[in-house]
């Protein structure tokens, strides 16, 4: 059971990611990844499908950050970290790919990606594959690195490609999940947040 | 003449760095950066010294990212940009190395990072040697890199270390700027901000 049986569909983009979606506010959503660069890897979004941070209303502004910072709090609880990357690509030529305002949000704790080169490289996963559902945007607008490989399936994107830039990261071996996974982490989630204080 | 001439100074984690700051509000304040990555690179801190946005009240979180949003606007319009990165290291195990919490914004035009790698290279740039304050921080916290050629000029930091996981990307050629500089250019931008609607 979907945490959001029975409400109307949430669009990501153009996707529809309702059963990833593991919070709402009037405003804003909160949803799991396809393709997670670490456990707990959560995107927050507002309701409202505009591209741009300035886009936004002062009130959207405000309501995606809050939310941010609160789930920010519960992914660093739940996944047992430390710290926490938040990083928005905020149009194409900030390497943005699904053009609706995302935040990541990257749970970190000490020596978690020394076996893809420290901790900076979450910024190399996050942009190397996308780290997100970008991978069908990228397909529709082809790249400079010419990545046509892409299919889609259950609206998600499954990206076949490779980059060579960074060798030391194989961003194959991060495979995309199934739906059932990602609902199921969702619903986890969903009842992490009512743990979580509002302030 | 600063633009906070005769104003209280504002630090930044332990450093003053009311030269270098081009807009203020109640809570939150924005600064010039020593070493920009990319012509704009500037950072948005809250006024109170903390290091984790879950340390922030949700007032300041608010105000926080309105400025970001409007301080991000207008360094776009001013650099000629088209996108914006955004990015915010919360915790020393996500990259932070000043404790003070503040968010990156960078503007980004197409192909202006192509002598570097490509669009992804700010990430690179970003924490391959700080791209703000941080160098002193790392100095007194030894990194893994043994980093220790870190001295310290008028409050700032000076880093001459070198690193050699993208060879691509030479860090060294961002010679640290003088005060004199930062303190035009946050003349600059402080009368820019002026020209910035308030939503």
């Amino acid at each position: 059971m979907s945490p959001l049986k029975g409400a109307k569909p949430i669009y990501f983009g153009s996707f529809i990611v309702t059963p990833q979606v593991f919070h709402t506010t009037p405003l804003t959503f909160a949803l799991v990844n396809l393709k997670p660069i670490l456990p707990g890897h959560v995107l927050v979004s507002p309701r409202r499908v505009v591209p741009r941070v300035t886009d936004l209303t002062p009130a959207e502004t405000s309501d995606l950050f809050l939310t941010v910072r609160r789930v920010g709090r519960m992914v660093e609880r739940v996944y047992g970290a430390t710290s926490l990357n938040i990083a928005i690509q905020d149009g194409v030529h900030a390497g943005q790919s699904v053009p609706h305002v995302h935040a990541h949000i990257i749970p970190r704790k000490a020596a978690d990606l020394d076996h893809a080169g420290g901790t900076d490289a979450v910024y190399d996963l996050l942009d190397g594959n996308e780290g997100d559902l970008g991978s069908a945007f990228k397909n529709a607008v082809p790249t400079e690195e010419g990545n046509q490989s892409t299919e889609v399936r259950n609206g998600n994107a499954v990206d076949s490609g490779r980059r060579s830039r960074f060798p030391a990261v194989d961003n194959d071996a991060r495979k995309p999940r199934g739906e059932e996974d990602m609902r199921a982490e969702a619903e986890i989630l969903a009842l992490e947040m009512e743990n979580e204080p509002l302030d």
